[in-house]
């Protein structure tokens, strides 16, 4: 391996306003060389970055954090590990990496981790929140942007955690073919409940049907009455409302919940980038129908994460569980993957492979 | 007392639409006498009336079930105590009642209980949710109309068991100087919680602030920007708020809310009546500030009312918590009453004393 090169990465061009577009980012390649090499002392890792995660989350950490907009100002507040973009510098997410040089005496060269890490080809990183892959296990590497890091500890924490489900409850899940919602329709599957889902297109759907196992899912962009697609599939209510887009769709929701219902709030994509959010007008039946309502995030379920590695990694193995990644090649089709994200361009979990 | 009478009786005319009137309601008195007797073998109860209590959600229960406004139909489905209101029929709530006449062997003549009852002066009830009031307690008998019953179970639930409140915490209260706003603030007072609230006239405020000890208080009456007041009185977020009102209110909350903060949702009076309900558009701080929104009723809370009467009674006791009472006199101000509810015109609980 050549010993310095000329990094390449994405850069934020300036904060957005408004849906992200690919044009708000930049390919650049460093007109200096770099080395692979970390500073003896440092306590650095070098790495080189194999695989990006692309993440909802990731389009509102675009915009100026003090805009007033008040999506982005908390995002940056209560993230710890992440914080908002600034301008002519790298984005960044979850990714997954090789150790090129190790300068901590926990990370060796050859060691495959996986944490947040600029976009770009090679990074100098630190140990915290880094987490070694144990290659013994025999799953693809992307799966460590997703299924087996952030996106699978949500869907976790988000449907066992906060939803508490019994076996024969109802369960609904939006934006369901995406990252997260695979994974959570197949995990209500596995714990006995009727699960209806979804998504934004017919082979979207048929995904839901025929390979991730759902009872029952509808394109919501072929629903002229939200609330009449709900009280088709779910005429029995919806115990469990899996979270993940917000406006209209929460609205209709409401209506459906039955008494005791809970909702996890994973995200609201449709409203992340809209000028005006929708109103949100049937909360009422929050009161009568005594729903909690819980909004997280994975990272406040970090000390859960060998407790899901325990319960995902034998659903693997055993094809009980599948995975559907949308795997763009090339950093430098990055941006377009990710601002295709806020259009439900993807078709399960968004991942770049850097070539 | 003489045996028969002619009944008086609180009648809702037809489903109500929009606001509440009085012109809803009608008083009547039965051209017909009763017999102060119930049914030898029928396990009846006879009553007299002495105390109603108005609560909000009864103007829910005047509108038509099956209109399809989202919230009359639901809380008829889940409440079990009480039905929606039927035109021509009394309506209902929770009542302080003498025993005249009993063919049920756990209640004697001359017992005091309180559970629900129709508006009327003498009723026949069962022993279901008809609780006996111990006479060797020396409080007002009209407190078990409200804050020894399911107005103080309702404080005390969505207080403590919905918010965990820990000491040092900062509490928002709506609709402050109400039934149960009253008692939450001072129950977080007692927990050693920074509490604000909210009330609609300069008396209110000032009974909050004076009487009741909040920490500060504001009209949202006289305040242009809801947001500006709550960050004037709350610069440090809110932990927990306890929702009465809902709707531009709620909106201004989760812009102030405190990460993992929580949300008791006991009521939204701001929205019952509306047209058209205002829609909520910043529930997207759900997720970034993991949030926790619930919806609850006292009903569900009955196994804790004990706990509830062991905490109060010697709070009451030793004037560590004070109680206000807005009493009217006369069943046949009773309609003006409940219907002032709704434009907060009460100071306090909103009690009918039948006179």
């Amino acid at each position: 391996m050549e010993t310095t090169v000329r990094n390449k990465q994405v850069i934020l061009k300036h904060y957005t306003k408004g849906f992200p577009e690919e044009s708000d980012l930049m390919i650049v390649t460093s007109p200096d060389t770099m080395e692979l090499k970390v500073k003896p002392g440092s306590s650095a890792i070098m790495v080189k970055n194999l695989f990006l995660s692309c993440d909802p989350y990731m389009g509102t950490f675009m915009r100026e954090p003090d805009s007033g907009s008040s999506d982005s100002e908390v995002a940056v507040e209560t993230l710890s590990l992440l914080d908002a973009f600034i301008p002519g510098k790298p984005i960044a997410g979850v990714g997954v990496s090789e150790v090129i040089d190790s300068d901590d005496p926990s990370f060796a060269k050859g060691d495959f981790v996986w944490g947040i890490v600029d976009w770009e080809e090679y990074s100098t990183v630190s140990s915290f929140g880094r987490f070694k892959i144990d290659m013994s296990i025999n799953v693809p590497l992307s799966y460590y942007t997703g299924i087996l890091s952030v996106t699978g500890l949500t869907a976790y924490a988000g449907f066992f955690e906060i939803c508490s489900p019994k076996k024969g409850e109802t369960v609904f899940v939006s934006a369901a073919a995406g990252a997260v919602g695979q994974l959570v329709g197949q995990f209500a599957k596995l714990m006995g409940c009727y699960v209806v889902g979804s998504a934004g297109s017919k082979q979207k759907v048929d995904l839901l049907l025929n390979k991730f196992g759902f009872d029952d899912a509808f394109n919501y962009k072929e629903e002229p009455d939200l609330n009449a697609a709900l009280k088709r599939c779910l005429p029995q209510g919806i115990d469990i409302y899996f979270e993940n887009v917000g406006g209209k769709m929460l609205d209709s929701v409401l209506m459906n919940m039955n008494v005791h219902g809970r909702i996890a709030v994973c995200g609201m994509i449709s409203q992340y980038h809209l000028e005006t959010q929708e109103g949100v007008k049937n909360l009422q039946v929050v009161v009568y129908k005594r729903i909690k309502m819980q909004g997280f995030l994975a990272f406040d379920f970090v000390d859960r994460f060998s407790k899901y590695l325990e319960f995902v990694l034998p659903c693997l193995n055993e094809r009980k569980l599948v995975y559907v990644e949308d795997i763009v090649e090339g950093l430098e089709n990055g941006p377009a993957a990710l601002v295709g994200l806020f259009h439900g361009q993807n078709v399960g979990k968004q991942v770049i492979k850097i070539a």
